[in-house]
């Protein structure tokens, strides 16, 4: 019964008649994404989604992975699809043509990341955690070890993994203590215990190429004094030809509540041999570098469980006969009408979809950025796309993984009982999705990055104000587009409001930054949100006659009229501020 | 580290300060029903959930149930902790003197049943569900059945189970095919099969009693054509020993997401025996009538598992050290302070702390009235308390179970990566309680039943209403409550104006009175919290500088500023009202 097609008719639309994708492909080195090329890529990894993944979706969440003294078996089925996923090229879809990839733009690789991880979360953090660490040698590596390293990862003959956490420290790294002594020739030795490391030991590849934070000997305490090395699994000769088993082991794999075909380690790095990657006592800096892509892939994992789930919703809510609608039978001759005829399951379904689309148009709009800040010949568009990216980053990662969770948990709803038996599909969306508001940053650290940092810190909201507020000054009096405008510019004004507020209290209570932050993320969100569908109303209004275009409408007038009012309550939150949130004395919890 | 103990300060200042129990056992048949006695009963319930039931929770989940060949057998430690729940005489407690029962006021029910859910929601659906046959048998038995049945169902000897839902209906049970055909002995032949029967069969009891919905041969269509029969397990002789297996088995069990310990099973009725109960044709009356305390009953599971959750999220909280406190090193001497300093830390903890709270109120408010619809001596006192039951249940059992997930999606958050870890037990919190606002009629259903039955059939509103506004008014220019009437006050006018809307428009639209339901009942749940904490405000000032009234009224306070604002874009969305919910054509979802 689970179905799962991607929606590339909305994937089109927000490339093409939204964004612009003609124009974004006037870039440098976009020259080759002409539309036939990008429908073609769109079209193959849906297939690729849909026919070779999305069948090992529910038979990886029953099996899991298994773990039999250091070794790593994944679940039936994923070792060829793995193999598939190499054959056609996919893991290089965004990697550089010198090391062999195709150089597409983010926002063709938001897409593809959409697809493969809604048709198999498990699956896609594989070759998502492979093009981190792809990323980060490209960026970050020496000649050397870009040669050695680069197009092996960019093909996906071998796989990545990051190793951050250790038992002690996840959000504040400053306390790690895996050490890295220097071995005389170049290389370290590296030792310490790493954990809740994703893909850390498998057989999909015959090496895993590790980028592990550790400390030198006379590092400064702290997030100062933390250095980034790669160490392979196995030793790569000069040649490029596999060498020895390096000190590197998975001890264990832990038992969680979803992505159970994706393993999460315990690895040991006994002595293992590793190198230097960037500056010494700068591996912060390098990786959190990469941090950017990384984050905006974590939030296409909540975009695309929500997808998921909203198509699985919908396909059994015209199936499922239940009641009659409340203006009379709808299928007289049925014993009972489809459910989704129930006001109340449309308000779910409609919430699940219009989620959903903005969550879609918000990546796409932010990778669109990104794009521009790595291709753009004129250096102040660079920095004005980087100023948006860096404000628009934490937004993506968090907004849509806790959509991705509230989608899913009204997935399962719909379904009722049914949504409950594993077997239909829709709780396993849920406890998969529920790593995603954690992993890459918990939600909370997202939001003081963009209150602490991008708002406070750095002062970047014109980066996206500026933008809102030319569309609203521009459309203002446009009566066909005023349902959209006035809520987008009602919002607007809540959250201009709110960081003016936040602004000023700051200063004086240091911890007023941090108890409004997720609320103020949340506006904020929704703001851009609005935004967003308020542009895509101005495209469709024209063309409101075709189905595609009515929906859209629809579903831009159920997010402004349904959705949207929920800034009004996140400002006020705002406006009674830090005082109730820190008033409790520690010990009367 | 899962740590788990009743907050029975928390339960005595609700029971006595608030809802003045003193009082309240003054009603017929609570004379025994002393400060010491309900303290005792508290401490050992307390006890016994702690000590007993909290066990065998992370290894019930982990172990399952077994199904073969028709025989259900429970994990390791539930039959034990079975065997003592009856020995203890806990399924006793509400149950009627003359059925051996301890004849417990509901409200202490509740209490006792948030304490053996929030141990171990699995093993306590067993009792929970044979009180529901119980309590049915109670109220619909003939002598001969009560004879029978009910002291073996009060002690807990044998255990209780409902057979509703079948494979084409839940909530349309119109539609249920189940046949019961006369024997002209007085008894039935039941054939059919049921599906989602929690507790249909298993290890704990020698016999079961089912509650089956099924059809007599000249039944009308639809619901109005559905009988009650008791159907045994095991036939019982007339001299009340066991006799022969009857014709009903377990089919299968199902794999789901959470409430791994209690079977959900498929259960095949083939030529069983059972007797009418009730009226013929009446079955859902009967049914629907001890539905108040089965909803009521879910809520409470909602109720426990919230405070689980906050529970071990606060432990976690004051133990992790990870960053500094906005303000400067709070433990200075180790390596970082615990992550109960982080203001977004608060968020959660204090959130998950004022819902929780604010349930508790909620059931034991509603729970006080069911005492008095039962018990007073004065009919008029008796049907208005009635009147607020049949209101404020299915808020009860919706809210509840909603802040129910809620609390214990945010409990994983407070964990970060830990959360998503099985033996960690707070993913298990989310796991567990999804399945409350589905079970026992959706909480769409609920919501429903409160805005198209309760509030527009019945004209209900003014149950809620007039306690309110009487509060409201008595209390006006206290300076000290200000703080807490104004937002009550406001939330209040809010909730009567979107009353109004309802009622206005839903003549003017069938699909207004659905597409508004459940935004409707958050918000009048809300309202009545807040309601609830004025109340609890009010008590707690005077004493305001003991730890427990302090922390009363900081939560009281965070309450009204920072959750209590979700009301006013509630009332925006009900003012938008069914058009943006209705207007997708149904092909282009």
């Amino acid at each position: 019964m689970p179905v799962f097609a991607p929606p590339i008719a909305d994937h089109l639309f927000i490339l093409y008649d939204l964004l612009d994708f003609e124009g974004h492909a006037k870039l440098p080195g976009f020259e080759h994404c002409s539309r036939d090329v990008i429908e073609a890529v769109l079209e193959q990894s849906s297939r690729f989604s849909s026919e070779v993944l999305y069948p090992l979706h529910r038979s990886g969440d029953e099996e899991g992975v298994h773990f039999d003294d250091g070794k790593v078996t994944t679940a039936k089925g994923f070792k060829d699809a793995y193999a598939r996923l190499v054959e056609g090229g996919w893991p290089a879809l965004t990697a550089d043509p010198d090391h062999g990839g195709q150089g597409m733009p983010h926002m063709v690789n938001v897409l593809f990341e959409e697809m493969i991880n809604g048709a198999n979360l498990s699956f896609g953090l594989f070759p998502g955690l492979t093009r981190g660490a792809y990323v980060a040698i490209a960026q970050h590596g020496t000649d050397a070890q870009k040669a050695l390293y680069a197009p092996k990862l960019a093909s996906g003959e071998w796989a990545g993994s990051m190793c951050l956490t250790e038992a002690h420290c996840g959000t504040d790294l400053g306390l790690l203590k895996t050490q890295a002594l220097p071995k005389g020739d170049g290389s370290y030795s590296i030792t310490g215990t790493k954990i809740f490391i994703s893909a850390g030991e498998h057989d999909l590849t015959e090496n895993i190429v590790y980028l592990v934070l550790a400390r030198l000997p006379d590092a400064p305490k702290g997030s100062k004094g933390i250095s980034l090395f790669l160490v392979p699994k196995v030793l790569v000769k000069d040649d490029g030809s596999l060498g020895a088993r390096n000190g590197v082991s998975c001890g264990s794999i832990e038992h969680k509540m979803g992505i159970h075909a994706c393993p999460t380690c315990v690895m040991n790095f006994d002595g293992a041999t590793g190198w230097l990657m960037g500056e010494p006592n700068h591996g912060l800096k390098a990786m959190f570098a990469m941090m950017n892509t990384e984050r905006i892939a974590v939030g296409i994992h909540g975009l695309a469980i929500a997808e998921a789930s909203y198509q699985n919703a919908v396909a059994y809510a015209r199936e499922r006969l239940q009641g009659r609608a409340p203006s009379g039978p709808r299928e007289a001759t049925k014993p009972a009408d489809p459910i989704i005829v129930h006001p109340d399951v449309r308000r779910m379904l409609m919430t699940q979809r219009a989620l959903t689309e903005g969550c879609r148009m918000l990546a796409l709009w932010t990778a669109q950025a990104l794009d521009v800040s790595e291709r753009h010949d004129d250096q102040g568009e660079r920095k004005t796309a980087d100023d948006m990216v860096a404000l628009m980053t934490p937004v993506v990662k968090a907004f849509l993984t806790d959509c991705g969770v509230e989608v899913a948990n009204l997935g399962i709803q719909v379904l009722g009982g049914h949504g409950f038996i594993r077997a239909n599909g829709q709780e396993q969306y849920l406890r998969d999705v529920r790593i995603t508001p954690i992993y890459e940053g918990t939600n909370g650290v997202q939001a003081m990055d963009l209150v602490g940092r991008k708002i406070l810190h750095l002062d970047l909201f014109g980066s996206f104000a500026k933008p809102v507020q030319g569309f609203i000054a521009r459309l203002e009096g446009d009566e066909r587009l005023a349902e959209f405008l006035e809520p987008l510019a009602a919002s607007y004004d809540l959250l201009e409001d709110a960081t003016r507020l936040i602004r000023e209290r700051s200063g004086l209570l240091p911890e007023e930054a941090g108890a409004n932050a997720v609320d103020y993320m949340r506006l904020f969100a929704l703001t851009a949100v609005a935004y967003l569908f308020a542009r895509a109303a101005q495209v469709s209004l024209p063309k409101g006659n075709a189905d595609f275009h009515r929906a859209k409408l629809t579903t831009a007038r159920y997010f402004m009229q349904r959705i949207l009012p929920d800034t009004a309550s996140l400002h006020a939150k705002i406006v009674a501020g830090a005082g109730p949130v820190m008033e409790m004395d520690e010990r009367l919890f």
